[in-house]
């Protein structure tokens, strides 16, 4: 697996576009299009909360009915969400808009929204930005970046990744790009994140490979405990390389997934790191578990804690909080065998042995967690599972975004 | 009931005293110590952290194994938590200290300490203080009031409340006090609360009515999610009113219960609204639901969720963010059938009809928005069921704390 430039106009037969479209936002981009020149596989996953934005619902169909896609149209700026019939109305005409220009089934155009919860899109700019944005559709790199800034809400810069791999003979491309950053904490699925690949493989082992994915990262992320209307993650698959055609868990299917779950972990640290305010990326590792689901919700739990993460933005050493955190997971240890480490590019450090404190240097300690990313590694010395997740810290500006974001 | 003034030493025979022991903080002072002349039946509630504190280990064993009590001391600076074995010492000798005193058997004294995780406690300052505060203990209402101020770490304000009630011809008086204010996410019993009464009842009594009340008031608020590795809630009766003894759930059980529940409610109310870095109090009542269980779910994912803690500090009628947060609770419920109000001193209005937004002025919502109290009521209009959670806005002033609490 080869880490190469772009996201997701690298893999071959995907052109993107991106517009000024007014939505919302003013003086920059804030629709996105990216398209396929011929239809693809789909594989999507989406947010178990109950209020579900009329874009998801959409999606959901496509992915489950259709199985096939060849466009998506992602708007900034409104998410759709409580919007009701006049909403789920604004999905089908965008889908309109797009067969109307490229002859593409409305069932094979997937829709996406995000931001502001509760306003009805300005149908006819959606409209207008398909308009300008079809004729410029484009598979350069620099195409697929725009597409990356222009689905940016409170995000402070784009997200992307590719990787090359070699599959039956052939190259085979995997690109993505992604968004966040306030209202993360996917269960099922992230904010909005868009993977598209060139890969020949059928619709059911898309899925499947996306799902197993989507639980070890997006899922394991989180910014601030809220879990959007609007979460979903969409991964298309054109069949371009001319691969032969990944139809069961071969070895191909192997490096498939392997370079898919470094595309999907890559774009999810990068929306943690990035999240509202944060001035760092949080990563907790927890060793030496029993089970992968409770290392799982032990990490998870610490990643989530207000208290911690204003402890990591203060870089102070405040290892009762993780502690705690851990504590009142829901997942079953013994605090007294708990060992804790604090790692990043400063060094590493032992905190706690047994559950108490070991003669550390709070100065040291506060160098190491001085750094943009910080690990947090707790041994709860039980088994040997393990499960990683990553957050952020809290900050003023995370206040200072939530409290205003509506003007 | 009649409220009155006063807290932990407005019920007969109650003593209370309070020192500047230097735990931790200067030029305040930091300990508290309750005493009743005689011995009380006594009933607690604890955190359900794994990772219990060792002051919550030893009360434990006194609720459960004595079951009587005549003290509690409690310190503020240092939570005596993730301490081992040196910390349940240190549980012991001050237990030890009060009984060489006052001769008060060891396992009838309580003690409770809130502050910073995994620092052990500089014992021979604790003992010195139990030795200051012995000859000072009066039942005067200041010295209940300099107790609760003893107690505070954030807390801005003290918190008491006291009320009259008469059973059997005699005048019964209960009386509390807590501190929060942050890692208040109470899961069986908030923070510290200490609430006495003098009247007679058993203790099995005692201990079922503090337990149905802790699931309606401490356990339904919220500053932060994080569930403290300290909380406690005791209550302590020593019969000194001498109405006749409540041993079943008669009518003066009734009358007492609901005494009680309006001190417990008003201590709870009074520790959400002074979280950490709040200015304001945020009272969640869901309403319509088939069960209690489902209201209380779904009230308290709003209180819990920092978009619209941030979004009620900005004034902001960012009502997506409710319903949002209704959505990924857990509970059932169907969000195009949710009617939506924001009630406070300013008035009340409604914000969404059906899981839409009526057509409302938000500056008339800004207004509502702006008081130091503000309720969101949502019906979702499956039954007659309801609940309210309480918590506080999220603000610049929680991360500042808490990026620093330990310098």
């Amino acid at each position: 697996m080869k880490q190469i430039k772009g996201g997701v106009t690298a893999a071959k037969g995907f052109k993107a576009a991106s517009t000024a479209a007014g939505i919302k936002y003013k003086d920059r981009t804030d629709m996105a299009m990216i398209y396929s020149e011929v239809p693809c596989a789909v594989a999507g996953t989406f947010t178990t909360n109950i209020v579900k934005a009329a874009p998801v619902k959409w999606d959901q169909h496509v992915v489950y009915d259709s199985k096939k896609a060849q466009a998506v149209i992602v708007n900034a700026g409104i998410a759709n969400a409580c919007t009701g019939e006049e909403g789920m109305g604004y999905c089908k005409a965008t889908a309109e808009k797009v067969n109307k220009l490229l002859q593409i089934p409305t069932d094979e155009v997937l829709v996406a929204s995000t931001g502001v919860i509760g306003m009805q899109l300005p149908i006819d700019r959606i409209c207008a930005g398909v308009e300008t944005m079809v004729p410029q559709l484009n598979g350069d790199i620099e195409s697929g970046h725009n597409a990356a800034l222009a689905i940016m809400t409170t995000d402070t810069h784009e997200k992307e990744v590719a990787v090359e791999i070699e599959l039956s003979g052939k190259t085979v491309t995997i690109g993505g790009m992604c968004k966040g950053s306030g209202m993360i904490h996917p269960n099922m699925c992230t904010m909005l994140s868009f993977v598209t690949t060139d890969a020949a493989i059928s619709q059911e082992l898309l899925l499947e490979a996306l799902k197993a994915d989507v639980e070890d990262t997006y899922n394991m992320i989180s910014v601030d405990g809220d879990t959007s209307t609007n979460d979903t993650c969409l991964l298309l698959a054109n069949g371009m390389a001319e691969n032969t055609k990944i139809t069961e868990k071969n070895a191909d299917y192997e490096t498939f997934t392997k370079a898919l779950r470094f595309v999907n972990e890559t774009l999810a640290k990068q929306m943690a790191g990035d999240g509202e305010g944060a001035t760092a990326l949080f990563e907790v590792k927890v060793i030496g578990a029993e089970t992968k689901e409770q290392a799982k919700i032990l990490s998870k739990s610490v990643i989530t804690s207000s208290l911690t993460k204003a402890a990591i933005y203060g870089h102070d050493a405040n290892w009762g909080r993780i502690l705690c955190a851990m504590g009142y997971s829901g997942a079953q240890f013994d605090p007294e065998k708990v060992d804790l480490f604090f790692e990043s590019a400063a060094g590493k450090m032992q905190i706690i042995k047994d559950g108490v404190a070991v003669d550390y240097s709070e100065e040291e300690a506060t160098k190491i967690l001085s750094e943009p990313a910080v690990t947090a590694i707790a041994d709860i010395k039980m088994g040997a599972a393990q499960a990683t997740a990553w957050g952020c810290d809290l900050t003023y500006d995370y206040v200072k975004i939530n409290a205003d974001y509506r003007s």
